[in-house]
């Protein structure tokens, strides 16, 4: 086991279910120095797990372990923090709570707090999902995050991204092995449905115009990109899971707790990190626009876009180094400011 | 019955299989003239029919009964013309063999010439799998076709677009009643995944952000919409109906045939007709992109951008109203030239 767990106890959730001997899986990379002031924290994205993160981390990027303190927490549900695949009866498989981006970003903040005394975050950043905690960071805690970058997300699910999860999940959920979350044996058609219909978000237009998946990515048709890509990107995850975290991105919105009743202006205007909110062009469920909008009432928001024909994958997760980079270089600007 | 049937006899296709006693429904308005040249063939869209298409024909439109005599053809698979759901065995049902845009327009093309003796055509339009089909006859009949005004549609199916369809496909499939093809039940959780999986799709991101689906077409929330709307629209739809003509439309190509064999250019350059090819702005799966690229390709075409948020909805199918009225406008101009 490469990983952590913080034994967070029993964590009452926004939704009123209690996950008991809750665990909050995390990696860390370098060492807090004595001020603890060097901490950046990095949660995860939709399925991902810490090891998906790490593509940022490391000699020779912004965040080099030489340098700072980063800490890279699983999203609940996402198979090693707490999970519908791994919480023991009563509140295992189909049963496992709702639980939302404020719920994890609360867990991580004990996590931060207690296990490390990290008073003030000089960063967090993260994509997608991890994009939706970054914004969740910065406006529940505003005068401990200092900067944040979030990178092809949302401080809040856009009605179009909340219809394309809809059908991500109705693939899914069609198979009847599935078996309303009860499945003995594994939902592979669902999973292989859910695969088909992701393939076509994840990428935009202009990739699969240009063919990247087969001149860049090295596919040999682009049947073999959904199979060997897509549906094995899918197929060894467990459905529960998927459709917890899908939930969490569905209903993830910053102003949805008691800070902000609702009002999402209002949430944004309290963030008080300087951010770098950088949207990827061509990602279909992120639009920039979305993250225009976001910026537009957030005090001291930089828009950078990610002139990328990549899609979703615009920056994240290491799939295509030139955006990589281009989110590595902003995150060192960002920090330097 | 409101409509016609043209029995074509035993029809074979691209593939090699023989529809016997081929049918093709279609239904015409106004009166052919003297000279037969005043015809508009104007061909259905995915899963629809000849209904679906009568918001652009009428008094006060461009395609005026009382000046022209348009002609709509139900495509093959649309469960008016011969389709797995009406075709007697041996080729009912999930054996009904593939068939093309080719194999639709080469049919169509008899019902023009040999049911009706028409040599010219001053004007074929059509939506999305419409556009398809009116690409189709100005390549096929570069001589008798004067003017086409394909809108949001290609001429060949996009890599993109054909990933967007395998999403719907799988989740279509995924459902166990579905069994190949040979349900006895209708696959109705199959039936509302795809249409979930298309209501992503089918408009844009500004649409959802500017809750058109409430504020305009008058749904009473997002999930009435998904209900009401997408899984009313496909609900009622055979299945194997709707697999028939999303392989046409995935294998769509105006170059796929002895003419141009493959030669995707060749084949728009050899498109005489005058034409406005016009997508949606905000249109996901045909994007002004893969217009532009074509228009460039084709001697006398013009590329007209419908100025829309409604996604594929920008003109068709009588949705909305400002869009339809831009594209009726435009056939006027482009019928005047």
């Amino acid at each position: 086991m490469d990983y952590a767990i913080f034994d967070a106890g029993d964590v009452t959730l926004q939704s009123g279910a209690t996950i008991r001997d809750c665990k909050l899986a995390y990696k860390t990379f370098g060492t807090l120095n004595a001020a603890a002031d060097n901490a950046v924290v990095y949660p995860t994205w939709y399925s991902g797990q810490h090891y998906d993160n790490e593509w940022l981390v490391g000699s020779g990027r912004t965040l080099d372990p030489a340098k700072y303190f980063v800490i890279i927490p699983n999203m609940l549900g996402n198979g090693l923090s707490s999970s519908p695949s791994n919480t023991p009866e009563p509140y295992n498989a189909a049963r496992f709570p709702k639980v939302t981006a404020y719920d994890n970003v609360r867990l991580q903040h004990r996590l931060v707090t207690e296990k490390f005394g990290i008073k003030k975050l000089p960063l967090v950043t993260g994509w997608s999902m991890g994009a939706l905690q970054t914004f969740h960071w910065g406006a529940l805690y505003p005068d401990m995050v200092e900067r944040i970058a979030p990178f092809c997300g949302s401080a809040k699910c856009s009605r179009h991204n909340f219809v394309f999860l809809e059908g991500v999940k109705a693939a899914l959920t069609a198979d009847a092995a599935f078996n309303d979350g009860w499945y003995t044996t594994k939902p592979a058609k669902g999973l292989r449905a859910m695969a088909r219909v992701y393939a076509g978000w994840g990428f935009s237009q202009a990739f699969y115009r240009e063919e990247l998946d087969l001149k860049t990515l090295g596919y040999s048709s682009l049947e073999d990109f959904l199979v060997a890509f897509w549906e094995g990107f899918f197929l060894p995850k467990d459905p529960n899971n998927l459709l917890t975290m899908l939930w969490t991105w569905q209903n993830g919105d910053i102003s949805a707790n008691e800070l902000y009743h609702g009002d999402f202006k209002k949430a944004l205007g309290a963030i008080k990190a300087r951010a770098y909110v950088m949207p990827g062009k061509t990602d279909l469920y992120f639009p920039p626009e979305d993250s225009a909008f976001e910026v537009a009432h957030m005090p001291r928001a930089q828009l950078i876009l990610v002139d990328s024909i990549w899609g979703h994958f615009a920056g994240g997760p290491g799939t295509n180094p030139v955006d990589c980079d281009f989110i590595d270089a902003k995150l060192a600007e960002l920090l330097a400011s």
